[in-house]
């Protein structure tokens, strides 16, 4: 499996979509803005104003109201702080990154409506916001040497650059799991060290010196990966994978042979690889807790299946393509499904909960 | 009928698709690989050597394999330059720009194989060529002031902001025809002065001082637009609509209300504007005939039926969003099997050829 060619959101913006389930993103990128605000305010201070153009890219921007949501209050954020110090506002110039296989169209789409919006807010102003496109992988260059003033990721960094080698013994798991072989958590470990230390050194290239870069990312909130729900949301996805070779859909090999690229480091494993690499320095580091259903925080048993609906369609909007592209495409319908009532078993005793960290960190 | 939202190419890959239907355009693109070539040596020499970040940006760069072939194009003859200098080659940022509804998706999905075949080909240097979208009209601002050393356009900015206003009385014509009244001629070419000179104004502000500009365009040979076969192209096609009229399958009224945002300049009336408007020098002006069916140059008149069927096709992947949108898709199979068949009739007695301009600016 050539990671790149599947991880990527469901397209469009239909029932299915990333584009119509992410709210769970929205509210844990919406957690990060604070950080954001101070590490556009420092830019702003340490360079002495913002630069005539300034140069932002978001790192796994993915297809939906999220990407330009963010980019909407970095410009208020900025207009802010101008109105603030009596600057001028600069041009922006905003890079949206995902992979080549990303839905950049359906963002392309929403441009003149996000534009002419924020000419009603700033006026005229806003002509002078630019939205481009980088196709690309992270963990490959995407810019010029010393171009970017701030970079920002909201739960992308955690994806992987390929499926570690060295799980053929994780089995009916998907992803590290409370039954995993103590080699499988040293493995992903290490593939999210190599992976994060490289995107470090290639961002802090293509930034210039001062820059600034934010980073969400799903994480645990205690080091040890076999003791709490870290991993929950892909141990009930296996689950229902196990169900469907009992019933003699899915063969046991190809569970065998499918693990997610994926990880969610403990916050000091973060803090590990940041003083490593070398290239930035830590500024903040904040953890939090991120329900499943955001908008929903209260444990009412009566609307769990409204609930195992919802938060199947979450899962299902990240992960179907690289599904579909392992397991076959017309299984998907009744995996979910499975899925959807192991949620709704999960949620009638526990929380659905995930913890997040809020990375801030300053180049050199 | 909002321009910018109908008027792109056809989408995918497909057979109707304009990434399989444009090599007259490819042709013409290469037509102008010469001047491209002098500009990007012109612009070595005014900068004492490229910039460490070339900043290069194509307008209407479309989806299909000119797209990309362009840019390989152009990263040939920079490396070229440089290696006749023994100079460094410098950092790529190529940004494709187009109308928000163009389909860069299927642009970024070749991306993947175009950097394997150029790192395989200048080695991994070629890491640094870094491929942008850049959504949005031409007729608006895209790149914040002084920031790009060339520009390209090959085949888009013949295309109108918007229909002329003032065309009532060309009734069953849908752009400059032999019958059409004197006012019509008049009011394209002031559309055409006017989203001309925008055009050259703002580049001018985006484009650093001595940077360049190469423009490929659809034009007239002679000055009078009644006098030749400038326009033959829509005249079939707008007799294939006047068919159907006769037939009931499309309103009278539906035609009268149509006409194409499109202007074919003579070469004196693009010198008056680069004149009038005042940022760039014209540095050449070159005419050439482009046959339609490029590959095949010879008028083998027992061809005619593939020679209409190419035809067709190539114009079909170039106005059927727009022609679909006023006239509903449901009548398009029925329209371009109209068209094909008027291609072949006049075939069988002319030579099907256009004109086109190759123009190289220099900004002040």
């Amino acid at each position: 499996m050539l990671t790149e060619k599947v991880l990527h959101m469901n397209t469009g913006n239909g029932d299915s979509s990333y584009a119509s389930n992410s709210n769970l993103q929205g509210t844990g990128l919406q957690r990060s803005f604070p950080v954001l605000n101070e590490a556009i305010n420092k830019i702003a201070n340490d360079l002495n104003g913002f630069p005539r153009s300034f140069k932002i890219a978001d790192l796994g921007c993915s297809s939906g109201p999220n990407t330009l949501f963010l980019v909407a209050n970095i410009i208020d954020m900025v207009h802010d702080i101008c109105s603030e110090n009596n600057s001028q506002v600069p041009q922006f110039q905003v890079f949206l990154n995902d992979l080549f296989e990303n839905d950049f169209n359906t963002v392309f789409r929403s441009l003149p409506a996000f534009y002419t919006k924020m000419r009603e807010k700033k006026g005229d102003d806003c002509g002078s916001c630019f939205v481009y496109a980088v196709p690309g992988s992270f963990y490959g260059r995407l810019f010029p040497n010393e171009s970017i003033h701030l970079f920002h990721s909201s739960y992308a960094v955690h994806w992987l650059s390929r499926v570690p080698q060295g799980l053929e013994n994780n089995k009916l798991n998907i992803y590290m799991a409370k039954t995993s072989p103590t080699n499988v958590f040293k493995t992903y470990r290490k593939q999210f060290e190599k992976d994060f230390t490289k995107l470090l050194l290639l961002r802090s290239q293509e930034m210039i010196s001062g820059g600034r870069m934010i980073l969400t990312i799903p994480s645990r909130s205690v080091a040890d990966p076999t003791s709490e729900d870290c991993c929950i949301i892909w141990e009930l996805l296996a689950k229902s994978l196990v169900d469907m070779v009992k019933e003699g859909l899915v063969q046991e090999s190809k569970i065998n042979s499918f693990n997610i690229p994926y990880y969610t480091p403990y916050e000091d494993e973060v803090r590990d690889v940041i003083q490593q690499e070398g290239s930035f320095s830590l500024h903040s580091l904040n953890g939090f807790p991120l329900h499943w259903e955001p908008y929903n925080t209260d444990t009412n048993v009566s609307d769990l299946p409204v609930r195992g609906i919802n938060t199947a369609k979450l899962i299902r909007a990240v992960i179907e393509p690289m599904m579909a592209n392992h397991f076959g495409k017309s299984i998907m319908d009744l995996l979910f499904k499975k899925y959807q009532e192991h949620v709704v078993d999960h949620l009638a005793t526990k929380k659905g909960v995930n913890y997040s960290l809020v990375i801030s960190l300053v180049k050199h």
